[in-house]
């Protein structure tokens, strides 16, 4: 008896899949007019290659690609339907592409928006003769259009945030700590096949399963570009739950992340132990209609910025412009985001003229925060369809007053 | 009523501790002929400020730090003994920085280990006509030794450690998938004020709360520079839990990272519903001796490199070299690394000549992978002593046959 290296119940990405994504690089590669391009990220090797294993992905803008693997060889091989070539070690890279390739790249495509400095230098040392150009925005951007597959990978997290949906009634009691209950959410969730690392593209960005707030908690911005960040357990992590302990008539509100497959879907509910007052109910409703319009409005070739300031348009009529998306110098210029393998993707709903693509994916979160009582709000992950928007997270949209 | 911005029950860091780290880094300036430093990177900043609110924190060689922060001012100025400065954006702090020193630095130190090559060209722009030097290995180095009252925060993250470990029991049933039974212990964790969060400085790596691996999973390694890693749920995330279900009478291995105000405690202990196998069982007291052997040799002055040699040799004299700290291409080169702020810190204890000193603080982990049966192993946090080492991590040290 020996163990699997792959969790039997895994899902492989499929030859095809990876195929369709190098063509899609090459074709950057040749605008560009780059030979090759070398990925290292971790986000971006899973995206290529169908693995993470510690490896050099080298991408010809004509010709095969190859898979060089430090560790572990065999499990890359398992994982990734590409060819896979031991790496004794990063020195050995310029001889391997040479002896494979013939002639050393002269222009070369790195991801320079996310490797370090240091690291960067050792290639451009290994790689002496060569220049290197910021493949980081193509990669994004490509990354930001979703195949009919990874949909599928995103409605299979969106399927843990469903689920958890329907377990919360049992999980939410009076007097818990915010933290007691984000870990007893966390459990069911790791028990439905959460993965646990939710990657983020940006430099010094930090999520963990998303933000479990109550009550006057969700009014605490900090340093993270989100609308609610919440006070966390100290300053060291200044986001999420805190100790406060969860009272009735005060809203609990669920942000949370999944990853499933390595596939990311973005979600928020409100609960509450009893009635919520008033004023956070209006605001409730506000998000609700302002999440309907966008719907409504969202389709191919409509740019974000037409979303956003739809949205910020709403929220200003409501009387609710000043604590839409956060307040004051907490207040964030977005109300949405990509999301896929990694929680900061494209489309990025703000003053932006990108325009939305069928089948990009992005999480819609119109949230207020109301002074005094707290955060409430909704989010969903949507897919964009042809004709408009299709919801991939299911849940109720009801305020969940239990 | 409105929400605390500080967790009540956080400890803030001391603005004498803050003073002595940023004497070391400005001698390091003064050493190496630096005009100033830029502090970016979110476990850098909380070191050297208090906080990770989105800032940089200027440091000049002589005269007064100055912490621009972006995002969230009002929280920085809760949490940080610093002055802090509200930035505007990156664009205005060339401006501020001429403002308040006159001169533009001249030399300035990086942290090019891990500042993005997109962000760095951004400052290298901006700061027009300075030159620039990695500081990185510098910070590292200072960070490595840490104060008494760095090592009470460990101990916090330890005691976490700990009282789990008495909870194991009451967790631990047969037939849960690992995914189940982690997320019951990571729940307790929560509740124990975990947060979450794992920082690691090395480019692609990633942790989720460690290791939890049971009977033959705790054979499959992986991408990461660790002796164990686990299958994952997926090739996203290869490493960590699986779907496997929990039998008697086989190891299951808890190596868990505890973070408590922002600093990280690493241990393992192992569990199991019966008695194991006896070739797990010597495994685990060829840990126990190897630990032992290290443990004695170490003090002040004694080279990582002494320390890892004496382990390897003791598991061959065992005859277990080839399953020692992992197997085949899963074999790792070290025993131990240090802990912090960053699971990733100095010392590490593989073929270096770094020699400990006084108040550094590293985890010891050896552990071996028996084909067939699974890993075993021990793991303590240590802080270095005039005299040797003082164990941080105190939960008890045998089999857990429950």
């Amino acid at each position: 008896m020996s163990a699997p290296l792959v969790e039997p119940s895994a899902v492989l990405t499929p030859q095809d899949e990876v195929e369709r994504r190098l063509s899609g690089l090459r074709e950057t590669l040749r605008r560009r007019d780059l030979d090759a391009a070398l990925i290292l990220q971790n986000a971006d090797l899973y995206y290529y290659t169908g693995t993470v294993q510690q490896s050099y992905l080298y991408v010809p803008a004509d010709g095969d690609v190859t898979l060089f693997t430090r560790k572990l060889v065999e499990r890359a091989r398992l994982e990734s339907p590409l060819d896979v070539t031991p790496l004794p070690g990063l020195r050995a890279l310029p001889g391997l592409v040479a002896e494979r390739y013939g002639a050393a790249p002269g222009r070369m495509g790195l991801e320079l928006d996310v490797l370090p400095v240091g690291q960067f230098r050792r290639l451009e040392a290994l790689f002496g003769g060569a220049s290197f150009e910021d493949l980081g925005p193509d990669i994004v951007r490509q990354r930001a259009v979703k195949s009919a597959w990874e949909v599928e990978r995103i409605r299979g997290a969106a399927a843990i945030s469903e689920q958890l949906c329907g377990l919360v009634p049992d999980l939410l009691e009076e007097g818990l700590t915010e933290a007691e209950f984000a870990g007893r959410v966390e459990a069911q969730a790791r028990r439905l096949g959460h993965e646990g690392v939710i990657r983020m593209r940006g430099f010094n960005q930090e999520m963990f399963y998303g933000q479990l707030l109550t009550g006057v908690s969700g009014e605490a911005a900090s340093y993270l570009d989100t609308p609610l960040a919440g006070t966390g357990l100290s300053p060291a992590v200044p986001q999420g739950v805190s100790l406060r302990r969860i009272g009735r008539g005060e809203p609990v509100v669920l942000d949370f992340v999944s990853v499933h497959n390595g596939y990311i879907a973005d979600f928020t509910r409100i609960f509450s132990l009893g009635e919520l007052p008033h004023a956070l109910v209006d605001a409730y409703r506000a998000a609700l209609e302002i999440q309907e319009l966008v719907v409504g409005m969202a389709a191919p070739g409509v740019t974000c910025r037409a979303l956003y300031e739809a949205a910020v348009d709403a929220a200003g009529a409501a009387r609710l412009g000043d604590c839409f998306m956060g307040r004051g110098p907490g207040q964030v210029r977005f109300i949405g985001h990509g999301v896929g393998i990694e929680l900061d993707e494209l489309p990025v709903l703000t003053t932006s003229d990108l325009a939305l693509e069928e089948c990009m994916v992005f999480a819609l979160e119109p949230k207020f925060v109301v002074p005094g009582l707290g955060a409430i709000g909704i989010e969903n992950t949507y897919c964009v369809r042809e004709r408009g928007l299709e919801v991939l997270t299911t849940a109720p949209e009801g305020l969940f007053e239990l």
